[in-house]
């Protein structure tokens, strides 16, 4: 059994529900089909079981310190690197043409989920240096791409995104950084940067960090922020590194979890000259970072389902094995002790782990399929994907950031006393799922963009398409006898969806803080329609494969009806409450008096 | 502003919902006034925030450690005992003849919170003792009380609870550890204790195990487990600790929190003989445990509350201080940030976190309150009250322990990345809490224990007695115009949860396992109840304080009343739901096959 993620499930999703093989028929992907697909994940499976997941637990007992020189991790970290960058997982999604395995981002990133599942924190400065490479790809000048570039696609260069500053976290309106044009048309940066993930390691030669500051005379607020790309080492002519460039660490940030990746404050132009290169155009620069605030954050929700998925495959190996007490009714002392997935409260905790993450995987790999038919699907239809992949951007982040890590807090539940000891990995696997409702926008930021933007925008067009999106499936589900009962739960609570939806929205016009005061509770029950849908979606497909199937395969399909009845049982039904709330305007929390907390 | 309990609202609590000065006027604590409370109140705040609070961050990060010697604790910790025993804490609850302030538990165990919110691994070790003395005053053999009992009350010797063992930790029936009666009418241990906290330290001179063990011929199951005492140290003819007992340190269990309390797994008479002696009679061990078990279920509650409580102070003080953007519909990016307390999500987390916390303070004390009513009160209602109080057990052990958690978390949410570091104590304060709906039995197992045991028996008096009071409230509050819409929905929730209590109580009968199914369920829709109960007596509180109520304690009523609004619009209204799925009887996580997980 794996103790990352569970490939047939990850097949079923991809093959059976996704349906990735379609991607191949494209031109783009035309010389992959499922055997090269697999081939990508057997590898990764490989690698992550034999470099990230024995280094997870020492990973996060022993953190990288800051010595005041250098920072220092332990070694495995760069072992893993090296194995990871070899096999050509840095480039997975990048063209032939320029070394890489052109694979659907949906594949990749399901690759890059058996990684994270393994040892997120070991994975996060790959991570980044894929998205700050990806934006240098796109925005980057020629010159910069050409000097930059391939080492950040070789893995000799790390990249990291500089976008906090102490007193501003989430809000990018008020950083301070400046940057100074010179005569050679670089730049001087001045200023500090708060909560930089790998902003300092041992690991690579030289840091590519993707750095938003503000020029002299810049409009205030985020019309005036540019984008800037900041080496830590400037190139000589050879564009090997040589000088020292102007960014300093300042230190260490000591997490819960999450421990492995170094998170870091760094000066920029306060002891040395630092020298950056405008990436795009002046002012332009939080245009260069919304272009990868999608992936971005359908990482992070991949993120935390990983993490999730880790602790439920965990929880549930170990429920199989551990005995402890008897079924109620049981009066016999004598008689032997049962294994507790026995337990009928135990197996609630299990089964609603299974859905939260197995419903996640599949939100986040669904969202990845979006962003490859955006890319290359009919051209008729990407205009609305991406509106659709819009709307669900916010979702796709908060949701599993908060369910698949309640599903960490039952995996825990599940061990009991052994779960709260470091000896077992789902207490880890927790507090590294802690960041994850927090960093690339607060949950509490993705409610407000929800329901203050993306349900509104273009006149609320996203809305529709979930509408129909959702109908579709309803009325297959309502043609397929078992799941008529869910057609009919997913139908009513789309109408009260839509209905809150509707009144909320025509509110907003007249007082927008009344009416977004509740956004995240309206975040909550918009991510439980959507997982609902998608699991209707996973139990058409399994009730299909169910038909055929024998064995093994006969339990797989029954588990992914069985969770997919928890969810129509046990969760979907919470909305309703939630949405009586919202259509009340209840003001309760708005109207709050500081004095009286 | 207090980081640890906010003696305002324990005042309130105290004082103004409980009336403890009523206590006052019973023979028992008739030495007793508001002032002699609220001096060992004080007294209680300035010890807790001088030796327990400023040592909490430490203690965490540099845990007990073992040297296959001897365990090392922090200093400090031996130091801040010191001055909670010369304070007298110890023995508050004790009686004036033996040395004690003869304290009603409600006073005690309300000082016992400000020490447990500043610090409770710390805290522990004592708490344990007190729980193994009472155990000794109760079952002990008058030569035993003699020889043990003033050590520990004077914290010269420290004592434990040694019930779990390696194969059974949630259940006794299974547990195996033998004790062999001597010649001298002592008996000879032998077998291994795991989970038990305390078990090793080197702050008391010696340590006191209560043991649960079989002595030979037992019955099978809970009905064979007897209790013994195992000092450490045997004692000399002078009463002074002497020879090592055999009771040997196999090793320190490293925890995810609570990590200052030691938390060990223990051999008796591996290698030394263990010498023990019989508390009460063979074979009633568990009876004499149970004996304990209310209390120790409300500590555990009670301790949940006390994190909780400091998570939301901390933030509560970070929201208020820390500028962060802007309100919704302010669109000049020149204007100043606000702090983040004027958000309208920010105050939602925070009203949740209060009503969460002073909900669970309000429950723990008002259980604190019955023990004494039992003890002193109306000789006419003891029964009636001890009869509630079984019930409501299983209530105060957990709902604490899955709400104040959850407040925990809200906290780490409202600091955002600060709130992720250890800088801040948010965390570490999940962290510790994260113990409490596992140990004293698992939250799982108080579900079973309310739906299977608690709500059925005495022909369901206990519930009965619930419907009078609740039913009591409502009517008071329905002639209290504010508070008019909370009595009705009080009501209906009531008979909703009656009507699912009649339902599952009689499908019992017939089918133990299914009408269980969903005990959790039960157990969170109860809970859910007997605090909104408990929160409109808050408010039936502070509508009356606030009719004469001047400045900050205008600010103070308003708050409660907020909260409990809160609780009425946000929370309550979540247990039909909940009901919902229990009158359905739903198996799906019963019939969940194993191989489908």
């Amino acid at each position: 059994m794996s103790s990352t993620i569970n490939r047939r499930d990850l097949d079923f999703l991809l093959y059976e529900v996704l349906n990735v093989e379609e991607l191949c028929e494209r031109e783009l992907w035309s010389d992959h089909d499922r055997t090269s697909f697999d081939a990508v994940l057997d590898l990764a499976d490989q690698i992550a079981e034999e470099k990230f997941l024995p280094l997870a637990a020492q990973l996060d007992e022993h953190e990288p310190e800051f010595d005041g020189e250098k920072v220092h991790i332990l070694p495995g970290v760069k072992e893993a690197h090296e194995a990871y960058i070899e096999a050509g997982f840095m480039a997975a999604h990048v063209s032939n043409e320029d070394g890489g395995m052109q694979l659907p981002l949906t594949v990749s990133h399901a690759a890059q989920a058996i990684f994270s599942s393994a040892n997120i924190s070991a994975l996060a400065y790959l991570g980044l240096t894929k998205s700050a490479a990806n934006m240098l790809d796109v925005w980057g000048s020629d010159q910069l791409k050409q000097k930059y570039l391939p080492h950040m696609r070789s893995g000799r260069f790390y990249g990291t995104m500089c976008l906090s500053e102490p007193h501003a976290g989430s809000n990018l309106a008020d950083i301070r950084t400046r940057a100074e044009p010179q005569e050679d048309g670089s730049y001087r940066l001045y200023g500090t940067k708060m909560w930089i993930s790998g902003g300092e390691q041992d690991i690579s030669e030289n840091i590519v960090h993707m750095v938003l500051a503000k020029v002299p005379g810049a409009p205030a607020g985020v019309k005036g922020i540019s984008l800037f790309l900041v080496p830590k080492y400037r190139l000589d002519e050879n564009g090997n590194s040589a000088e020292r460039n102007g960014v300093n660490l300042v230190g260490l940030n000591h997490k819960m979890g999450y421990r492995g990746t170094t998170n870091t404050l760094l000066n920029f132009g306060e002891k040395e000259p630092c020298v950056g290169y405008l990436m795009g155009k002046e002012n332009e620069g939080l245009k260069c970072m919304f272009h990868m605030m999608n992936e971005s954050r359908i990482s992070v929700g991949m993120g935390a389902v990983t993490l999730g998925y880790a602790g439920y495959m965990h929880s549930l190996q170990y429920a199989k094995e551990r005995p402890q007490g008897r079924l109620p009714g049981e009066k016999d002392p004598n008689s032997p002790q049962v294994n507790i997935i026995k337990h009928a409260d135990v197996k609630r905790m299990l089964l609603q782990q299974k859905a939260y993450v197995e419903g996640g995987l599949y939100l986040a790999l669904f969202c990845d399929k979006l962003v490859d038919d955006i890319r290359t699907g009919d051209a008729a239809q990407q205009k609305d994907l991406a509106i659709f992949m819009d709307l669900l951007t916010p979702i796709v982040k908060a949701w599993p950031s908060d369910y698949c890590l309640k599903a960490n807090e039952l995996a825990i539940q599940v061990l009991g006393g052994a779960g709260y000891t470091r000896d077992y990995p789902v207490e880890r696997l927790y507090r590294d799922n802690r960041l994850n409702p927090i960093h690339e926008g607060t949950n509490g930021i993705q409610g407000m963009d929800l329901l203050g933007r993306k349900v509104r925008m273009n006149d609320g067009y996203g809305y529709q398409l979930l509408v129909r999106y959702l109908n579709e499936t309803i009325a297959e589900a309502k043609n397929t006898e078992p799941l008529n009962e869910y057609a009919q739960s997913l139908e009513h609570a789309l109408q009260a969806l839509s209905a809150t939806t509707e009144h909320l929205t025509s509110a907003a016009s007249e007082d927008i803080k009344l009416a977004t005061a509740n956004s995240t509770v309206y975040l909550n029950a918009f991510g439980h329609v959507v997982v609902a849908w998608q699991w209707l979606k996973q139990a058409l497909a399994a009730n299909r494969g169910l038909a055929a199937a024998q064995g093994d395969d006969q339990d797989f399909y029954r588990g992914k009806l069985a969770a997919c009845r928890y969810f129509y049982r046990y969760e979907l039904p919470q909305i309703h409450t939630q949405l009586a709330l919202l259509d009340q305007l209840d003001d309760t929390c708005l109207n709050m008096p500081e004095a009286s907390f």
